[in-house]
């Protein structure tokens, strides 16, 4: 059995608390956590510890997956436990993606264990389409889209407007879009055309709805450059309506082949998902078993999920996947 | 510049020169041929070998990929090329691919060369995609289906027919199983919910159309479990309309996450191809990068796509890859 560390408990960890729950080849060490671990409930009585106390059970964890925030816990937190343990953190700040990289692959050298960073799905699973669709079809163009789905990021922005009690704001693909898309039209697409937003907002007693319309339109880089829907609800319609947290999205390849580039081939892969911290988490689990899996074989240093063989990450052997799968 | 071998001139064959010619880090060696090579010109003037010249050019040749069929070419081919290059095939029988990798395997290690197998797109592609939806949601189904595309098999099977004098067979996925399967509801399908079958038949003159059309759809095997239309069209109809190789498919993967598994995920992976065999080329030599790296590297033994880090099909480096594409 993979034993597995969790460090933070918040959506994304008590997502991976089920997927190593349902693991048939993985069982959990303990929870970490900043809090007072007295106040932390997890939901499979898994024993929860302080963060210190980590240092004292690195014999009885195998990989650690690292649950915080990519603003503020992981850019420290990821370089810190690389070095005494394997890893496996899901940092999205897609811009700062080669500096963590760098900082985490000199920790895990250090410490000779095996870190993969920016797993989940974006990054993560729509960044492996990107590659797999440019090495197979180089002429050619990448589209992503997002949603239909929950913006955390966008919701925070609409609660923090005076006269907002709560919201939750949908990302949404324009469908004539990804339909010119699919089509091998190769369209060139302003972000006004690829996506829409829908707001659905509580507004306080007494506030005025056309200025929180009119602020919510016209907020420079969340709004101003989209089509937006804004929806004054009640607290109970929130509720009982958008309690989810759905999210999915597509990555297409357009490209074409032949002397003349004569042939077109359009590549896609698509994800709905019910909830996405819990499908994140699953895609963390799955590369913990490969973190685990690489480093019993002496490899060390960090990796994305460019540098992992597929076979790492499923249960089963090279064997019986040739066989079932292939 | 990696040195790219053709051995077998058909349809992939052509193909293969083809995406090699629009690749930058890569170059044509020979295509190698059991024909006369002076009936056979390629179209970019790349000179034309008898078979027997393969082994007195090792040192011009970094990879082979390898064009011939899979019931009668390749098991012998890959087997006995495989100790003197680096190769990669797309050998597709799925029931023999076990017994196929185990003598490419121990001829690979003799050699101390690296082949990889069953390249394309299924297999290849769409196994890729069945591995990583198992791996994320162990929980769940799978499911493949095929077209709208071309079938040799099914096309050359009604031209055995007497009275028959050319054919085209398109097998087409139904909306509705497909509808159900991307909602989430795991029907279980039988083969004729899945597909159905079309065909184009030019029947000789004074043939008996009624006679042709009910063998056709009672054939055992290829006809008699689906749903089949026949159309008699003119041999003009047929050259002028259905003279493309188009192909394509989606796997799915439907599962569930959450401790008591209650939400569901769908993760699709569609391709739409205008040209099956320029595609399924275009796939075998992102994978030749592949095996020369690999062989580079040191490493030796047959592979499959289950064995390669994507990172390896790409031309560009880690470090552009982390920054551009993750």
């Amino acid at each position: 059995m993979i034993k597995i560390g969790i460090v933070g408990y918040g959506n994304l960890g008590r997502g991976v608390e089920c997927a190593v729950h349902h693991s048939q080849d993985m069982e959990l060490a303990g929870v970490f956590t900043r809090r007072n671990p007295e106040t932390v409930k997890t939901h499979t009585d898994v024993p929860v510890y302080d963060m210190e106390k980590l240092y004292d059970m690195q014999g009885d964890i195998d990989v650690l997956v690292l649950c915080g925030g990519s603003a503020n816990d992981l850019p420290k937190q990821t370089v810190e436990l690389a070095q005494y343990f394997n890893v496996v953190d899901s940092f999205d700040t897609h811009a700062k993606i080669p500096e963590h990289f760098s900082n985490v692959n000199q920790s895990s050298e250090k410490g000779k264990h095996i870190s993969i960073i920016s797993v989940g799905w974006d990054p993560g699973l729509f960044s492996l389409n990107r590659l797999y669709g440019q090495a197979i079809l180089p002429n050619g163009n990448d589209y992503t889209f997002w949603g239909k789905g929950v913006s955390q990021g966008h919701s925070d922005a609409i609660r923090r407007i005076a006269g907002v009690k709560d919201a939750r704001q949908y990302t949404i693909p324009v469908d004539a879009a990804l339909e010119s898309v699919r089509n091998g039209e190769n369209p060139t697409l302003t972000t006004r055309e690829k996506h829409t937003r829908e707001c659905f907002v509580v507004a306080e007693d007494g506030a005025d709805l056309k200025v929180i319309e009119e602020t919510i339109k016209t907020m420079p880089n969340y709004f101003a450059d989209y089509d937006t829907t804004v929806h004054f609800i009640s607290e109970e319609e929130l509720m009982r309506d958008h309690q989810g947290i759905p999210h999915g999205g597509v990555v297409l390849r357009s490209g074409t082949t032949g002397f003349d580039y004569e042939n077109k081939h359009v590549i896609e892969y698509k994800l709905t998902l019910d909830s996405n911290p819990e499908f994140t988490s699953s895609v963390l689990v799955a590369y913990a078993r490969a973190a685990y899996r690489m480093h019993q074989e002496g490899q060390c240093g960090c990796k994305t999920v460019f540098d992992i063989a597929p076979a790492y990450l499923h249960v089963e052997s090279g064997e019986e996947l040739r066989k079932k799968l292939l």
